[in-house]
Parts: C-alpha cells; sequence; structure tokens
C-alpha cells in the first residue's frame, strides 16, 4: 500500500474517541442531540470560546454545515459574496442555489476576502429590486488553499460586515490547521467574537464525523435546531457526535491533532525550500502545493498518493499534498528522503 | 437509571461494528463512499436482494433518505402519496416540502396503503395542470406504528403503481422489524422486487448512523449520487457507513438483532393479552401500543421509562413500548412481573 | 353561443379601463411599476383602506400573490394553516410547497375559519424541532364556497393569531363580492385593520389582469419588492396594472362591479328558494350550489354553461353558478324563466 | 416631457391590439389559455416557424419565462451555462437560482456565446458527484448588448450542444429585433430548428404584456403546463395573451415593428458613426452605446432621457439609446439634429 497524501480524512478517528465510544456504548441516552454527551460537548465549546451565550449544534459534514447555516439566515432574494476558491462554489454540487441562494463569487488567487475585494461587489448591486441582495460573507479558515487570516485581516472584514449589514460566516472545515499554524495569530474567542457564525471540523481533525456549529450572534439563533431537522442532518444517534466532540476538546486534542498534521507537512516544505523548489501559494497549514519537475513527481507516485493540482508547464506541475492528524515521521521522512535523492 | 423503552436507538451500537471500526481505523481509504468497505457492503445487500442491477448509497439517517429519494425523482409539479401517519408528514420538518414537493395524506387507523386508498386521491387530481400530479407511493415497512405489510398486500400495491405510473417507494427506517416479525411473509428479496426504492435502516437496528438506500428501478438509478452530495448527504469517512453495513450484513446480523427486537415485545405483548390488556393496534414488531389504567402505568413509570401515547379515558392511556437490539431479558422480566404483579 | 355561468373571468374588462389604456397608450412612462397611474393608484387604494402606512403592491394573478406573499414572510420551517377548500390546498398545483412550506389542512364544510378550529393544530404542532411551525392563517374573503366572514369572526381571528404569534393573510381573488354581500358587515378598512396582508382581486371582478397586494404590517414590508421580481412577477410595462387600478378605485367602480355580480346571483337564488330548492351552502355573494334534479339541469344546460359540482344522489346533484360583473338581466332572467317553468 | 430612449417598454401597445381587445371584449371565452384566441394564436405561430409539433405557451414576461422553462427542463443537481452578460445573471433578483439552480457565468464582451467558450466550463465540470452538472445553455437573440447570432453561429452552437448532451435554450426578449436587423441572416424557422426552446418576447416589442414560449424539443413538452401553473404564471384571462400574439402575428406586424425599432436606432447610429464616434459595441438592433463627450450628453439629457451606461474616462462616457417599435421620427431627428450641432 502506498501512504496517501491525498486528503485528510483517510483514516478513521483518534483512538481516543473510538475508546469513548466504547466506553459509553451500552448507556441509553436521550436521542437527536439530547444525549448527556452532546451537552457536554457544547458546554467544553462554549468555554473555549469564552461565550456562554453563543449556541453550539453538532451536524455531520461540512457541506451540511454550510448548506444549514446559509439557508437558514438568507431570506429568498438574499446572497452570499465568496471567493473563487469557496468550498460552497465548486465541490458542493449547487447546494447553496439548491436552498434558492446566488453566490457572488469574487476572483482571489489567495482564497481570502478584503473589505476592498467586497466593496465593487456591494457598488455593482444595488439595482433593487433587480439584483439580489449581498447578505453574507462566506470565508474559510484555513482556506482552501491552506492560507490563513490573521487577527488583523479578521477584524478589518468583521468591522467591514457590521458596518454594511453583512453577516460574517466562517467555514472551519479545517479551523484546527487555521488557529495552529505556526504564523497564526488568531485564536478562537477571537473568532468568536468577530463572526457571526463559524463551525469547527470534526471530519478533516481527527473525527469520524462532525463538524459543530457555532452560532455567536443571537439573533440568529431562534429556532436554529428546526433547520437541522428539516435539512435531515439532525441524528438519532447524537450522541456519536457529542462523544467525538468531547474528546477532542478535552485537554485541547483538538489543537493538538490539528498542530501535527501542520507540522509534518512544515517538515515538507521546509526541505524543499531549501531546494528551492517553488509553491503555488505559501501555506504554513497541512496543505502545502509544490512546484515539481515531472520527473520528481514519477518518482513520487511510485511510493505515495498525492493529487496533480495543476500543470504549470510541459516540465512542470503543481502537486497538492495534505498532512493529516494521523501523519507520521516514517511517510513524512520517506517522502523527504526521495525529494532530497532527486533534487 | 430507569431502563428506557422509548425507542431503538437509546444505545450505541452493537459491539461488532465496534469492534470493525477498531480493527479498520488506520487503514487509510478513499473518500466519499469510495472505501473497500463501502464497496462490500453494497455487493453484500445485492447478494442479499439476489439483484446486482440495483444501486446501493449510504447516508446518515432516515429523513435524509426520504427527502433525497423523493426529490430525486420528482418533477417539480409532482407530489407524494402518503398514510396519514408517514414519518414523512408529521416527524421531519417538512423536509420534503421544503425540497418542493407537496404530500397528499391518506387517512388510515393501521398506517398501511391500498390500491383502495389511493384510488380516489388519483380520481380527484385529474384538473390539468391545476392541481399536482400524484407520482410517488411512500410507505413504511414496519410502519410508524409498527404493523406490517404481507407479501400479497405489497404485490397488489406493487402492481397497482406500476398500472398507474406512479413509483413505490418504501421507508426502512425499521425494515429489519418488518421482515422478522413472526407472521410476516415478506422477505428482501420481494421487497427489492416489488418496490421502485426502499432503504434499510440502521440507525434503529443496531447501527451508529446509517441507512442503506436501494434503488431497483433502473431509469432512477442515473446520477443519483448528485443529489446525495448536493443534500450534504455524502460523508467524506464514507468508510464509517460502510463498515457499519459489511458488519450488519455479514452473517445476517441485521435480522437477528431486529429478530430479537421484536421478541423481547412479543413477551411483553403475550404476558399483557394473556391478562386481557387492549392494544392500540395489533402489531408483531418491536413496537406496542398497550392501554393500560393510569395507576399501572404511574407504577411502571417508577422503573421504566416509555412515552404515553394516547389518552383514552379518565382512567386509561395508551401506552408506547419500544424494544431494541439490546433489550435485555432482565428489563424485559421485570417489566412484565409489574404488569403481573399489579393485575 | 350559450351563456356562461362558468366563472367570473369569462369576459374581457370593464369598458372604463379599455377606455383608460387607450387615453394613456402613447404616454411614456418609467418600467417596473414606476409609472405614474400605479403610483396613483397605490395612493388611492390607501385612501381607501384610511391607513398611509400600508404598502401596496400590483402582481398579475391569484396564484402569483399567494405564492409570493407566504415564501416572502415564512421561515423554511414554518407553515401555512388553511381550510381544506383553500385555494392554495388543490387549485394551484403546488406553488406554495414549491416554494419549501407545507400547507396543514383543516376541513371545514363552509371554507372558514375560526380560532377553534386553529387551537388542536398548534396544540399538535408542538414537539420541536420535529414537526413544521405553523405561522401564517390563510383565509379567503369571500371563501372558494361563496361564504363570507363576518365583522366579530375577523376580530376574533386576529385576535387569536396576534395572540399566538401567527400572521393573518386574506386572499381577496373576491374581495370586492365579499365586502358587498348583502349581509356583510365587514369593510375595507376593517380588512386591512385586522390583516397583516391581504390582497384586492381584479381579475375575478372587472380588470384584465391584477391583484393588489395591500400589506398592513410593517415589519413585513421591506424588501417586499425583491420578492415580486424574483417570482416572474413584475411587469414591465406595470402601468398595465396601475391603470387598471386607477379606474376600479375611482368612484368605487371596483365595489359596484362587485355588487353587482352579487345581486345577478342573489335574483336567481331567490327564486329557487322560492321553489324550495335547497342550496349546498347559504352563500350571498356570486357564487351558488344549488342542488337540482337532473332532469332540470338538461334542460338549463341546453341554453346554459355551468359546473356541475357535486353528485348528491342518482337523481340530484349540485351545480356551481357563478355572476359577474358582466352578467346580464337578460340571461338571468331567462336562466330564471326556465327554472319556474321547470318546477 | 423629455422624449425617452431609456427603453422599449415605455409605451402601452400598438393601437392594433387595443383595437382587438375592444372588439372581443365581451365574448365570453374559456379561461386559462384554452380561449379561441390563444388557441389561434399558437397555431399561427407554429405556422410561422413551420413545426406543427412544436408547442407554444404564452406567459407575462421575461424574468417569468427564464424561470420557467429552466426549473421544467433540469433535474435538482444540473445547472445553466450564460454569458456573464445573460439576464438570468444580474438583472432578475436570483430567479434562476430562486429554483434551485445554479448559472455558471462565461465572461463575454459581446454577449454571445461560442462552443469554444463553453467546452472549458465542461472540462472543468467532471468531478462528479462533487460539481453540478453544465445541462442547458442560455443564449439571448438580440443579446442583452444589442449584439445577434448569425446563421452559421447558431448552427455551430446548436450541433455543439447536442453533440455534448446540452439543452439549448433561446431567450427571445428582443427576438423581432435579432432577427430583422439588417445584418441578420438567421430566421425564425431556423431558430425553431436550432434550439430546444426559445421565446417570442411582446413586452418589448409592441405588446402590453407576453412572452410566447415554443418548445421544439418532444421530449421537453411533456406536463409544461403544470410549471406555468406551479409558478403563478398562468393567467385566468389568457385571453389577454392570446388576443396580443394574434395581433402580433397577423401579416407579420412582429417583425415590422421590430424592424422600425431597429431602424430608428440605425439612423442615430449612422450619423454618429459618420461623425467618427465610437462605440462599445458594434450593434445593428435597437440598442447602441454610442461614447460621446460628457458635455455633449449634457446637453442631449436636456431633451431626452437616457441612461449613462459606463465611464470610459473623464470626459467621456458610453451611453445606452434604446429605441422602440413607437420611436417617431420627429424624436430621432431632434435627436441627430443635437449632436450634428455639438460635434
Amino acid at each position: 500500500m502506498k501512504f496517501s497524501f491525498k486528503n485528510d480524512y483517510s483514516e478513521g478517528c483518534h483512538p481516543h474517541i473510538l475508546e469513548a465510544l466504547l466506553r459509553h456504548n451500552l448507556d441509553q441516552q436521550a436521542g437527536y442531540g439530547e444525549d448527556q454527551y452532546s451537552l457536554k460537548a457544547k458546554e467544553l465549546i462554549k468555554e473555549k470560546i469564552d461565550n456562554p451565550d453563543s449556541d453550539v449544534y453538532f451536524v455531520s459534514g461540512g457541506t451540511q454545515a454550510n448548506l444549514i447555516v446559509i439557508s437558514s439566515i438568507l431570506r429568498p432574494y438574499q446572497c452570499v459574496i465568496s471567493a473563487s476558491t469557496g468550498h460552497i462554489l465548486n465541490n458542493e454540487t449547487g447546494a447553496i442555489e439548491a436552498t434558492g441562494h446566488k453566490i457572488l463569487s469574487i476572483e482571489k488567487e489567495d482564497g481570502k476576502l478584503t473589505p476592498q475585494d467586497i466593496i465593487p461587489v456591494m457598488e455593482s448591486h444595488k439595482n433593487v429590486p433587480h439584483q439580489v441582495m449581498p447578505k453574507l460573507v462566506y470565508i474559510s479558515n484555513s482556506t482552501e488553499l491552506g492560507t490563513i487570516y490573521t487577527l488583523k485581516e479578521l477584524e478589518d472584514l468583521s468591522k467591514f460586515c457590521k458596518e454594511n449589514n453583512l453577516y460574517l460566516f466562517m467555514d472551519g472545515a479545517r479551523m484546527g490547521q487555521g488557529l495552529t499554524a505556526e504564523i497564526s495569530d488568531l485564536t478562537l474567542e477571537k473568532v468568536a467574537e468577530l463572526t457571526d457564525v463559524f463551525y469547527l471540523g470534526g471530519t478533516k481533525n481527527g473525527a469520524l464525523i462532525g463538524e459543530a456549529i457555532v452560532i455567536n450572534n443571537q439573533e440568529l439563533q431562534q429556532d436554529f435546531a428546526f433547520n437541522i431537522k428539516q435539512k435531515g442532518a439532525l441524528l438519532a444517534k447524537g450522541r456519536l457526535l457529542g462523544i467525538q466532540f468531547v474528546e477532542l476538546m478535552k485537554n485541547d486534542l483538538y489543537f493538538d491533532l490539528a498542530k501535527h498534521a501542520n507540522q509534518q507537512a512544515m517538515k515538507i516544505k521546509n526541505v524543499m525550500k531549501e531546494k528551492e523548489i517553488e509553491f503555488l501559494s505559501d501555506t504554513y497549514t497541512n496543505q502545502i502545493f509544490p512546484i515539481l519537475s515531472n520527473n520528481l513527481i514519477e518518482k513520487l507516485l511510485e511510493k505515495f498518493e498525492f493529487y496533480i493540482w495543476k500543470k504549470i508547464d510541459d516540465n512542470f506541475s503543481a502537486i497538492r499534498l495534505i498532512t493529516s492528524w494521523n501523519t507520521n515521521d516514517e511517510a513524512v521522512n520517506d517522502f523527504i528522503e526521495i525529494v532530497k535523492r532527486e533534487m
């Protein structure tokens, strides 16, 4: 078997989670998220963000979280603003539009939105009532390209949104990786303070399934559970989500797993930097996009699996490497070894 | 802790499933249902129904299965026919209507539909184009009231649907319990033969989550996966569903668990019958609805949890008892003991 | 040509309207409802209801009005309550459900809703978040059966809705006929005071097309125009609607036309009453449902067109007769003559 | 009053239409499009396109036509391809997305799509089932920029669509103007032959309201009327649409009106060309986009109304002039006079 750097959801889950599932397996619990584990996990998350007034809900995956959050917030004529790299735009089979809402796309190479990006979109959508009304800004951290928001960037964006009557929603499918990047100065408390809604991704950070949606803006909290049920996302055995998030929040396991994933990617990146390999984008999380010769790529593919991301020219292509909470040193070292040997 | 007869999803999952999750935990697998466990589970189910041409997909829960199947089949102006007890009508927060489709309800005390029930609905929906067009018949087996379809009943309904250009969809959230009821003469092969689509419920029969949607009508198979993704139901770690259904299908564990649940309910039912207790409906699956004196109900509630289903008069109420794959003899015997002692 | 009593939209429009269209035909006007006629018509309606704070919008037809109003008000998980006779339930091809919302139907013989009808529906929809949330009560005046609300009935319903956090929406496709029924003690001012939204139907009362939506509840006014545009209901030549409603509002033409329609129906009804003919319902508007012998029906069908509404027994059926702003005395007298002769 | 060149729907309708409405006003007719005028108009259109197997339906406006056609054709996961100038993209308040479908936008300066434009979109949407499936190509003729398709261009596009399993839908809000442009070699018969669906716009070409949807692809015809009713677009007095299209089709009035509009625009264009004024795009229909000095624009605005379309630099802007079936020589000559005088 070749080791896969294709994504961060190739394995099952962190052993602590399976142990907890085993430990609590035969306890009888209320269904539909009223189990004691879910209640406890919600408390742990609210403590972590230091905001007892936020509401927390668990769902199974990122597309589900995105479509439920967005469709619950917007009126029929309102739309989303997203960077062109946004997961909701190209990777979710039109899930947002299927709930009736347009997404306005802003071309961004680094996957990040700034107030300056959004202003012209607002300006060009003032022909009432012939155009959709921009109402929600969708961002991801870390982004689909592995880049991250700094505290200052998020503060600016948050301020802009408030001034312009826009909601700010952060897709946190890789929130752990974003916040534990070595250059990140953002914290989860700050994310909670600066966004209306965000979610903490479990699927890509050591859980079997599960994302924790956190609603900070109290006007968006009302009746939220109805939306979860209506979209088919309310698990009868909510305990499955609750138990996992209790384990992930305990002793900051969530952040430790993300940091590990980041570090493994950085080891590879650093070696490549020494070899003067260039990258599509300068990332500090668990996704890196080095530009390699086709020859080297072939060599690496003999022992590893990963995606060829983009053809650069006849001799070079960018590849995407994703490390995970479970990427071990051996795989990383073997990979590095080949790079060193071939360069 | 009181033992709960409230539902069949109070516990985690059958131990074999946890063992398998543990066993395969660190294997790297492709995402989104392309893992080897999902592929194997699909094969096992197709063998079980003896139909290699059916398509199998796994999703997390029943509401999700219902809304994806129905919205994938119907054109915008087409609607569903359901018994008034149908789960989609009153227990799914309008999930079907949220995808744009009306449900026509037919009042039925036993929760089962017959051609004779459907004919007048067809007759009263002929005012083209001012009315919705009935196109899909939704049934459940076992039903929301614990009743089941006989082979003859399903054959009649299937024939009627074909003749009237209606699709037949069976909600099998409790398919195991329905098919293993002592009086059932229906088999899974026959269900596959007589329905266009059905699903095998895992959540209420020993899995952590998971329903297996089986599409028998080949014209409904095309592009089905898009619908799963668009509705947010495609798990990145599809392995979680695949592993569970491999275990459930292996050695007919799925049916053994259901049979156990049924038998525990029948033990209680039989004792009550001896005591000449009446029931709201005559069921042979894991749901029973005995009519008890308020006094007896109070006594039972001291040691057990269950729902009071319906007030009959000032002195009597019907309760709902649900047994599960994990309901043990001790709980059943204790319960029976109280009934015997008090009557 | 036989004279038709089939409906109140068989002819074109009142001559004043065509004259006005001719008079203003070549005036250049702003598009999309910003023309001076639409602005004036809105003022006239607001004067008529004596409420300068209401908002008025014009759309083409009743189904359009219903679907725009309802979908603009409700959140995805909220639903409508309607009498079982409601036009939105059986005569609009699932237009409301197509916008994502369930309609809860209450069986009513007279087509009218009371608080007592609604209370059990509210009681049986408290299983949060597993059921839709009732949020809007839909009524018609006159109803689909020709019956009307009294002031007291509307006051009671309005009070109940406010107390229960429900919006009250009156379908006024036949508002003129309802308010000018000889026994009506309700006025348009009172309708505006007691409902959150209503509309004034033009199509069934002398206009070519057009319904005037009046939004009295200010919290429902915000951004309403977006919904009209999004549903394809914003006419480029809004003048067509504006000119018509200016004419209809001028000198109370709207009410005179409706009164005429009612009176023609009453003439027939009164003769029938003398002949001791029975009716399906006791109506005072332009719809009557007499129960006639099949023999008499055949005789009438030789000279007139109308719908046979319901078979009563082997010898008798109820028919539906609808008179309009344009039903002339000659037709009515001829019809009456046959009834008198044959009885 | 200043003469307006703002759009082609500033006036009422061609006098023939009002005369016909007057002539037939009191004839009793069946409702909902079953009137004799609608039936006749459908026949006239089918003769004009020389295709008795096409189906014709009338609706009120362009947004309505677009949303009904598109939502009736696509399955939930399928999407539309449109030029970035497409009316459905920026001018219809997200009407298409509100029916659940994404629109993929292709940046085009001239508003026209070619197979070469579409190929890369098809190539980049092959990640089944994570992306929407392109299924319908939306084009306009004349386009939103006044440009037109040649026969060869439409043949190429039609062939490409068939080969790639894509439907081709032509928005004909300004079909008359497109086909009667002096340089057009396309005919309505050819449009019918080369598209799956198109519509003939009445609103922007002399009707009060009304677009005639023509469905050429027989597999798309089934049950189409349901969609019209469900979206609130089925007029009770369908006669209003039928009468208009009978008049427009009679003696080719429709094309004469469009030709007139085009010619008035060409008169202005030709004078401007002589004056070496440049244009945003080289159009031959009733929309022209000359680039004028701000000084000249100010002078013209003293006597005329029109939109300033785009700032070019500090001294020059492009304006949009739209002529109509009713733009008279006097207005055109006055306008030209000022241009000549000031240049």
